[in-house]
């Protein structure tokens, strides 16, 4: 498609919440036309080659159960899923001692277990007092949105190994340091993402199951289905709404329609010049909205070696750099690959990277592998290949999820997804449920198209 | 000057500080171009023309005692000062009743006056333990990053009224809800600033002074004498740096130079491109600062009629929208204006304005003159005129000074000023003394012409 010029809606951004947002309105007969920052579609969802013919995912990577519109999505696309591989013993390395066990619970004290589960406990009581859709009317909402996760873990975690865990888990799964961001926002997330159980484990939680091919074939299936209806390599600077519709200035296309659809992160639709004025609260969201930093890393061999001794690849720790590890191979195991996670802020309150991890891929490679051959023994020192992919230095996209800052979310309320006139909000922030997951984007999507569709689409002067 | 080609340094942004180094460095001897996005120089400080002759600051627009580097500039420039209108009894309205009062302090309740004093009391004894050029050092900087300013006075104010002083003059000196903002940079800031009192007064504060013609004089005066070394009408999109200099191309003018000052937020350098990568922190620390939200609402009446009646025009109130009034006057009197500030979030903790007041200007206009009226008498309901400047629409400068979100000065440390390569940064985000204040624009630019001078300078290849 060259230099489309009028269709019913436009939406920006070809990530999984946009190019749903396009299947949908397709399906309902509307004319679409998706425009793309990028050169590729998926947004956060893309794939590294590591090997002949193999694949890992770069950015997110995972579904589970209970998060029914992206399974019902995948199916939809005759797109396939595949468990996790958590077989075997995983370790739990703490304090210079690897120990291993079974199941979903590290083998933490009995201490440090009873406080986390009174942790576990008190945080799920409170998140239940969150109305999804209104976060900011929790009784206790001022005070919450006032501090921080990780303030609360060490306000209120008895032992430092509970805490730890906690900001583990919290830090793979949100890509963020617990003491950056809003206690009242994470419960919100706690709350719609089923439970801390659910965001924390693999299996029966939202790490239980990976997509054959990786994540990027959602977006890639819906784009292929769109066709030339999709854009790329084409920045949008402007959109100027007027009486009787929307124009939308691209690098590539410009497009007159009855509505958009700004399938992006709050933080990223700052670029886009809206000249008849956003509310205040819109703004003022987007400019404190953060992009989650984080990185990923991985380590390649020619088979998953821990498998032959019994091991699921699979290790909570205390090492330096990486807290955490699991078997990401293919789901043949014909090549192993271990995963880990890797944000900017250092681990863990007041702790910091030194530069070198943070900007010297050697060093980091080094340190990473250091840790990996005290987990997995000499075999994970040398690799096949070593891969990274870092989410805070993308053209396009300013860092993985992320959150609002603290204070916004009283503040500045539903500004993430409540329309400006013929302007719909989608984007996996917009959210309620699974915010942050491939299923909160479908969600998002499905809501902004229900919004477009409930108006009606008037016919746009050509 | 069009299409310089070459100079010793770039300067990118013609506010204050930028304007200073490029004096600075000048005066030293080095040949310097200055790039602005914007149409005018001056960046946060800009005139309004409220009546014949007449102008009131629309943006930063007072200096005290202490503000050593900015009174020098201002005397070095021919540029004079006078004092903020107070003489006459202010007012302290509170629950439906005004009360009068004489100097610096309103007529709070004995209990909330003790309860006043033992909040600055203990966070001038915690700003104390915070080392001023590396705030993250502070023992308890970990904790404190992770929380908010406003959670802090809720936790440990005994009285509503006392944190309702606070948290008034809080929003009014650093343009954000004190619930949104980190404890840590606060303290960081009031030790900088010398004390709380400092902050928060006009006699003997950071408020003492207006500079006659208003403080965008400061940086008209610089521009006057720079002449054609600096080009408006040019945003800046890429800084190139290679091992013999830097490329700086902007909408107007590529130039190349042996150093570049950056001399914008670090939330709006943002937008500029660097090719051969800015460090992780920095990344991260741009992405996390920012902008504070406010407006700055004036009424103009034909004489300050308040004077008449005894009253100063001060006024610290409860009142829905108008929390803090001062008398804005020209120095002559000729006019009389009342000022008032309006943030984003609304007035303390879990308060939203309602969308009529922050989108609504006609909406905004009678609820800050029915505000003005209860505070003044009738006379206030009908102005003259009525004038806004609201800092969230800026087309290049995304709010006033504002600051990093929670956990970003303990992750991202001293990312705000430690040079890139051949990149220093200036800008009052960067000061460590009176950082958010013009004081702080200057010390910042004259920290960095001495880093520029300290690495000397290489000839570029032309």
């Amino acid at each position: 498609m060259t230099e489309p010029s009028t269709t019913d809606v436009v939406v920006i951004g070809a990530g999984v919440s946009g190019l749903t947002a396009a299947r949908r309105l397709t399906q309902a007969g509307r004319s679409v036309v998706v425009i793309e920052a990028g050169d590729r579609v998926g947004g956060r969802a893309m794939n590294l080659d590591v090997a002949d013919g193999v694949i890992t995912e770069g950015g997110g990577q995972w579904v589970g159960p209970g998060q029914d519109r992206i399974l019902s999505l995948l199916d939809e696309l005759g797109l396939t899923t595949f468990k996790t591989h958590i077989a075997g013993e995983s370790i739990y390395h703490r304090r210079g001692r690897s120990k291993r066990y079974e199941g979903l619970i590290p083998p933490l004290s009995p201490l440090a277990l009873a406080d986390f589960a009174q942790l576990q406990l008190r945080l799920e009581r409170m998140a239940k007092t969150v109305p999804l859709d209104a976060p900011w009317t929790a009784r206790r909402a001022s005070s919450w949105d006032a501090t921080t996760f990780g303030r609360w873990l060490d306000a209120n975690a008895m032992t430092a190994e509970a805490n730890a865990m906690f900001t583990v888990g919290f830090s793979v799964t949100n890509a963020e340091d617990p003491h950056s961001t809003s206690l009242l926002v994470q419960l919100a997330r706690i709350r719609g993402a089923g439970g801390i159980d659910h965001t924390l484990n693999i299996t029966g939680g939202a790490q239980e199951s990976r997509v054959v091919g990786g994540t990027v074939r959602i977006a890639e299936r819906l784009a292929e289905d769109l066709g030339d209806a999709v854009v790329l390599n084409s920045p949008v600077s402007e959109i100027a709404q007027d009486a009787d519709g929307v124009s939308v200035r691209s690098a590539r296309a410009d497009v007159r329609a009855d509505r958009v659809i700004v399938a992006m992160s709050p933080a990223d639709a700052d670029r886009i010049r809206v000249p008849s004025g956003l509310p205040t609260r819109r703004t003022m969201l987007q400019r404190r909205w953060s992009g989650g930093a984080e990185s990923k890393l991985f380590a390649v061999y020619d088979r998953p070696f821990w498998r032959e001794q019994g091991l699921s690849g699979q290790a909570v720790t205390d090492l330096p750099v990486t807290r955490y590890v699991v078997d990401n191979s293919p789901p043949d195991g014909s090549v192993g690959i271990l995963l880990s996670f890797l944000g900017t802020a250092g681990a863990g309150s007041g702790q910091h990277w030194p530069d070198t991890i943070l900007d010297d891929p050697a060093a980091r490679r080094s340190a990473f592998l250091g840790d990996l051959t005290v987990l997995f023994g000499a075999q994970a020192a040398n690799p096949a290949a070593y891969f990274e992919k870092d989410w805070t230095h993308e053209p396009w996209i300013s860092g993985c999820v992320g959150s609002r800052a603290p204070g916004s979310l009283t503040q500045y309320t539903d500004a993430d997804r409540r329309p400006v006139g013929r302007i719909h909000w989608a984007g996996t922030e917009t959210a309620t449920v699974n915010q942050g997951y491939f299923d909160g984007a479908v969600r998002a999507a499905e809501r902004a198209v229900e919004e477009v569709m409930d108006v009606g689409l008037v016919s746009v002067p050509r």
